[in-house]
């Protein structure tokens, strides 16, 4: 396998302002890249005040304004997208991922494990843990709060992931070095686009606390935004290189045991 | 639930030295301890040459050498003991954890994943993650390289663990900050009681990283060795305080989503 370009984008999108933030979002990609990742709910904010609001957001990923955009910006500039949306199907709205290739194909992965009030607001995922070809490589999807459960990122290294894609808006402070372990226990990589600034939209004041970072098989940070500043991080990575041996009796994969494991 | 003073005991054992090993880890014992975690192997060494030497060194669990030492240990000092030894049952060898009870009883788990020169050494683990009744509540056994595979500590907290013990003799860096989100993603505490010191009985230098910790449901450090030195860390821990709701809408155990997980 050919070497893979990724970008994370942090942004700071503004709540409601959908056509701006997906513009400041695309015009941040880095122009040589094959794979960016933006943060959860990039287009829309994070804080709906209820299930109304987000309906009234929420798109469909067919033919939505900013899964159009999303196919629109993936062909002119080669690249492939992962983007997180409020997704409309029929009287259901999803926390969801879009992943939109050059060619104008798509996929998308519904949140699983919901977050907090997200739980009044959404859908819970109904569609699994799907890993889709892209850039040569075979590449997994999961937002955010999915982080915690290890059986997110496990299932799909399981079902043959390289590289995991995480947008997400985090507000607790432990996923990023939980990510180090979460890349080193399943030996493939893992792209977190988070944003930043405050919401507070309800009662409670939220404050998303950035830290994106691409970090390594082997649980090294590639790259990763310091500060709570919008940004981009880049790194090259290579898909032949997950999934290999710790030492040369140990390889994660065949070592596990699943006869002794309760689910 | 009863708070419990939990202790983990550094050691630095010399290969071969069955009963000065057991004697130096017992006098490092807080008097005033209910559950004390020794090392892994922690009476006879760690690099064993070949499985024959192992199998010298081995001890049937029920009548032992270190295994009777613990019983009488554990009832004149009314404490609770976890500690890894060689065991053997018939022609196979096992890298076991024992707990041992004040009231005699005792019980073993046997090393599910082995790391790399213990494959040739030990057979693996057979009995599974079984989860056992002490100081009031429930403890589950894990061995140093169990910690790289999630499904250890998970599957022991959904067979009802409220403290998981983990006899430990580290050589990678890992282990110390991904216990922190192995405590996290399972809500319960964790003992690791690692070693210290090197071996270099073939042609491998081993050098043992120390590190024990005591972690919170909350991924807290309660209790942390700083450096390469034998010595005790102790913390009183709640078990009532474990499985907790992450927010209003977030347990992590009913919130998970197993249909939606492959094993």
């Amino acid at each position: 396998m050919t070497e893979i370009r990724i970008a994370a984008i942090q942004t700071h999108p503004e709540f409601g302002q959908v056509e701006s933030n997906v513009d400041t979002a695309l015009a941040a990609v880095p122009p040589e890249c094959d794979l960016a990742v933006l943060p959860e709910l990039f287009n829309t904010g994070y804080q709906f005040i209820n299930r109304a609001e987000a309906g009234e957001l929420a798109e469909d990923p067919a033919d939505g304004f900013t899964a159009r955009r999303l196919r629109v910006f993936a062909a002119d500039c080669a690249v492939h997208l992962v983007a997180g949306i409020a997704e409309r199907d029929g009287d259901r709205i999803f926390n969801s991922a879009l992943l939109v290739r050059p060619d104008g194909s798509w996929e998308i992965y519904r949140k699983i494990h919901l977050f907090w009030d997200e739980k009044i607001i959404f859908d819970p995922g109904d569609l699994g843990f799907p890993v889709f070809p892209a850039c040569g490589t075979t590449v997994g999807l999961m937002i955010c709060f999915d982080w915690i459960f290890p059986e997110a990122m496990r299932t799909l290294t399981l079902r043959g992931a390289h590289i995991v894609c995480h947008p997400a808006n985090l507000l607790l402070p432990y996923c990023y070095d939980a990510m180090i372990t979460r890349c080193l226990e399943n030996r493939i990589y893992a792209v977190t686009a988070n944003r930043i600034g405050s919401e507070h939209r309800t009662e409670t004041a939220l404050t998303f606390n950035g830290l994106s970072q691409i970090v390594s098989p082997l649980g090294e940070r590639l790259a990763a935004v310091d500060d709570q500043a919008c940004g981009v991080i880049e790194a090259v990575v290579d898909p032949g290189a997950t999934r290999q041996d710790l030492t040369p009796r140990n390889n994660l994969q065949s070592d596990r045991r699943p006869e002794f494991y309760d689910l």
